[in-house]
């Protein structure tokens, strides 16, 4: 774990104010939702929105509160083993997927849990040590995950819902975005690279240790692959042609029956899609969103092309200002990549994570942090895919270009989408 | 559907206060209940309480407001197919694991649904003609059973959650009921018996038509097996032999891993178990309750006697009064049955419902109703057993002495015990 | 365990001839099948024809000759792990989805080890005493019960395979039979009726005690069900037509994608059906076969009828010579039921086994048999359906008409079909 | 597809004389298997031998001997569908997990196919023009990685069977292999390395292109980790500490239940393993063999070192004779790796499949061959760990330095084991 400054410091007047900010926005995330919606859990990849609210409290009070404040510092006994996730050096956890069933304690009083343990972590704010300020830059990071899950997995729990109800006003999404540009290839020179976090700003464990690769000269496309090129792919019967995709992946889709992006479906002809504001058509010009890596191979594959690696990506991402289409925006949903980085290059961050062509596999002489928060990142690295660059649901100042996301490649409830490359 | 008097108005003054009075049973019965504990579903075969709410009006809006007063009284469109179970002569339903999920409408619009149909049934019931009253007594009926679905389900519900909350005032139960008597077995005369329903008072169509069957002289213990004497069961390790078990039934002892009726477990060696009222001491005297068919096979194998047959249990309880300790008697949980009837059988009704050995099958002569109504029992004729007598938590004024319950043979989280039997 | 000579006896000078003769049958159903074909399992529900070999043998090696010879007449000691089905108290048993990996012993071991008990079997049987002769015959009926499974095994196996290769010769299956009559329904008379083994001959245990029963007056359809009506009700989209069928009847229709009899399809517009001599063109006028008991239930209902009870069928057949198109007749395969009894009734026994609307349970004071030989029956009664009447592919002089024949109501690899019945 | 000539050529005179002594070595392979043995798949993973000789035959019938001679070369217009294994762009096939029901063909017509297909091959290889030798050289070497499933398939059968036959003559195995040295670490310095096929002779597509790649220095064991050192981790508890593992990996323990090595299992409190000898005592001085890459990872993580990646290991094992102990051997069964090599490093080839840490995706500027033959190896780029080094199975003459093997990270049926490396 780092101990250097996180980015919301550089924004805000202390880590104090960056703890007080990222708190309330979790607080806001809540409003509009009953204590029912904040309950349900829709299926075992999602979690509950009181369970983000009470687990991201629960990071604090485990790994700073307690051990400093003791015991009298407890507010209830019960939710260690409630709200831990997947900490197993802290002990028993209740069942992963069972956090739907767990009607009390209400959203009231996991609200109340996040005021009294926010009252200690002021107290203790008010005069940090180093280890303090990791810790508390660390949890606020965590944090910041934890919000982008809510927001996906309310998306997906609505979604289940046959009213199909928006989590914000459902203002029709205007299109005036204008045309997305064209697809254009941009050349990326290669050579011996640096990748990976270089000790300037806060970062998690797995961004390290930096290290040199070696990388070939390629070419990345100028953004991201819109909805209406994955209209395209669909009518060109891409789901259906096997010699498309990967093994793993065509079993993926046959198994559960995919013809088009989670919640996608169809209204007298037209494609309509599930957002965070409710049923909306499909917009032509905006990135792709909701495919799996399978999916995003598979199209890559009919393209006649291939997905960045994570490295090709880094390096053609590295020194650009991490600016974007992100939740603060409040559109919760892509838009189309139209403003031109001068290299060619737009949409690097934001809107949607691009699925890479790498496995999530540590950095040579990566080394976990010893106890709890060891268990981070580095026992997901097995299984899972490489995405990078944050979406519109990602929280503000949380993104960098070294930042690796992971999924397994299978999953499609995240805001994920893609970018081709070519070998040049 | 019989269009005799429902039992209920005996006690009230008219049909319309037997419908005010049921509905306010159901109304009450959601007191205490957060939003969120009434949207969850704790597995398949439950269902969240406010489903249950909105479920009993739906058919209510269904089968007698909509048709008689026409569209304009309906109160939104999307609830016909949120809250069909199982017709599907009415058309598409929701699918029944995802209930669960359902956080909107809410609470309070399930109950604003409640009242908006009820007012439209007042005006209705101010001039009952024949058919609508049918159809009341039959509706009345439908909400008493889900009356009974919504405790079990609350129930099983509170029992996954770590916290084990209490539905109703966690107050001590007292054991001052004395000691259980002593099993004995009492005789009861065979020969050609009448069985079902008599035409005397409302009953639901798989309770006829009335018929006659041969019975041999059989021996019914005076009351219904208890906790204590399951516990015996257990200490003989009869849960681990399969001489005693049915093919089936030790299968599924197996995959789910029974070793004690649902909800027991120890604390420093001694049995407790979840309850409405919290987790309590499991009750020695009292019957033993939430065991499958398959167990109450086993033990009665055990125990050198048999399950009687639905025959052999209602010619027993012919001619006796439905009473005993139902739902309004607010405790909730079976109690040591010790006053003993006349004849020597005691606890005939209420406690629990009692396992038979009789599948349950249709009467000679039976048909289903014609349409959607049709769909009420007809349907589930295979693969189920029946129970009689009702339970702790059966809606007061439901339940006689020809009434069938059927549940598949592996279910135990309704409120089922058993009561042996042996042939003379 | 009945005492009573087995009817073979009668047609056949003594029980060893009998013995003689039935183990003389299976090994002849060996001849045709390599290794491979005997060793194959081609579904949990069936056996492996070797298995079958085997396992006949064991019963009488386990239950005869060991208790009377010692363990010097064991042939090998793995064998009793490996054949045993399902008798516990005999001991542990090798699982039963894993029988066709038993690549060895081979089916010349196994014939080896038939040859080495039936040795022992001859001696004893030189001089058989009470109880040996109540053995013999009871393993003779169960090996007889073998038989048949043998031949539904292999018919299951070789359907499976691409190629469909024909068990006995595939000779085209002639149509000469003329036209099944018109459908029409015999009356018969109820009232208290015995049903049950009379004691005059072998019955397993299952069969009685002989008891009485009411039955009102009802009517019998002359003949079973035929294809060809049953392609009628394929067309009437009798298998997308939920209000026909019993709510778990559809489920599993829905689960398993049932569109028509099993082994049934397609071939230019005509159906066609596997069978033991190969693929052949479905006959309209034999009797249905391969539907499960849920098919035969919608059936019945869309023809505005039911099924009979076990009783009214077994009335019906009472008295009636048990003459039919069993496996004797080397058809193997239902055939057009036009010979008319002089009742009216034709085809109660063979063709097909006929699915009643009786649940397997036991009979009033029934008692199993105490040891392993008393897992025969009893442990089986639940879930199951009866069937009456016996099959093309059951063995001579086995059927009798108060046979009980029962299997799960979703099964369809037994020769099962239906006849109507309907009330008067 | 390279163009290069086959290793085994090197060893033999010509092509056609390497093609009779691979399809030689299949046949000889087959003797000692029954049809049974032949036929039975044990799981989905695992084919019939039957299946293995037959689709080898079906490579060089579909992609060599049917397009140059026309079809009138067919042997069985079947066997094409029977017989396909992934190869979507050439047609339907057989379902995978029913392969085990083909108990038709017969393994002696499988030998005719064989037979068959080898004179047309033959007749082409007196003559053979640049596309055949390269389509022949793919053929001989994908055979060879079928007499390596075959084995592995058959030991896996075997071993389901509770009587533990021996495919090879049971042998008792000899320790006299001397103990295997002290774990031991060799330095071996990094730099930039070429990684991937040099042209020099036959390879895989998935081995190139050749490219280079940095690597640090780091530390090599000097041998394969011991049975004897796996069983310290079982007793250490290494197993059950969830802190060990990867959290997919701690999921599938728990799932599967794995508690030690695949095949092992106590006796007397000794360790035993199925072999494909019969069953054999644990030689703790032999490579551990027949774990997951998960459990490999666990006990690195237990060992305080890591596994290497797939660069880290050809680098080191670059330039080293690829001897050690192959199939042709005979011993089938890893043995201790004593006879150090002048570097210190003993046992790079041979006895067992070295896991990696790295998944198996394409190397930079990989692309597929086009039709039929590129479903070879990209296809399967998703969710496979690379093993390296070949194993005691192994085909003679089939491995090299730059050889990538590839399995999903759960599978415990090969002959797979684990080297340490660690961070200098």
């Amino acid at each position: 774990m780092s101990v250097n400054h996180h980015p919301l410091e550089q924004h805000t007047a202390s880590l104090i104010d960056a703890f007080r900010h990222v708190r309330q926005v979790t607080r806001d995330m809540a409003k509009g939702l009953s204590d029912a919606d904040a309950t349900a859990q829709s299926m075992e990849d999602a979690s509950p929105a009181k369970w983000h609210l009470a687990h991201t409290t629960w990071f604090f009070e485990t790994f700073i509160v307690l051990p400093r404040l003791g015991e009298d510092a407890l507010f209830d006994e019960n939710f260690g083993y409630l709200f831990n996730s997947y900490y197993d050096a802290v002990g028993p956890r209740h069942a992963r997927p069972k956090r739907g069933l767990l009607t009390r304690p209400a959203l009231e009083k996991v609200l109340d849990y996040r005021a009294h343990v926010d009252a200690y972590m002021e107290a203790l704010l008010a005069d940090p040590d180093e280890e303090l300020s990791a810790l508390v830059t660390l949890g606020l990071a965590h944090e910041q995950q934890h919000q982008e899950l809510f927001l996906t997995d309310i998306l997906h729990l609505f979604a289940q819902n046959p009213l199909l109800p928006a989590y914000r006003a459902p203002e029709p999404l205007s299109f005036d975005s204008s045309d997305a540009p064209p697809v254009d290839y941009v050349t990326v020179r290669g050579g011996q690279v640096s990748i990976g976090n270089d000790g300037e700003e806060f970062a998690f464990d797995c961004e390290g240790p930096r290290h040199d690769v070696l990388l070939g000269d390629f070419q990345l496309a100028n953004r991201a692959v819109t909805n209406g090129e994955w209209i395209e792919f669909i009518k060109a019967r891409g789901y259906a042609e096997p010699s498309l995709w990967l093994s793993d992946g065509y079993a993926a889709r046959q198994a559960q029956g995919w013809t088009a992006p989670e919640y996608w479906h169809q209204r007298d002809g037209e494609w309509w899609t599930m957002t965070l504001k409710g049923a909306q058509p499909v917009d032509p010009d905006a990135p792709v969103c909701h495919v799996s890596f399978y999916e995003a191979d598979a199209f890559a594959s009919w393209a006649g092309a291939r997905l960045p690696t994570e490295f090709e990506w880094e390096h053609a991402a590295r020194g650009r200002s991490a600016e974007g289409n992100f939740a603060p925006s409040g559109r919760l949903r892509p838009k189309a990549q139209k403003t031109s980085h001068t290299d060619g290059l737009c949409g690097m961050f934001g809107d949607v994570w691009e699925w890479t062509a790498s496995p999530f596999v540590p950095y040579p002489k990566y080394k976990p942090a010893t106890g709890a928060i060891g268990e981070y990142n580095g026992k997901f690295m097995s299984g899972q895919m490489v995405l990078r660059g944050g979406s519109c649901v990602t929280s503000g100042h949380h993104i960098r270009a070294c930042y690796r996301n992971f999924f397994h490649p299978d999953k499609r409830w995240q805001f994920s989408g893609l970018r081709l490359a070519k070998d040049l």
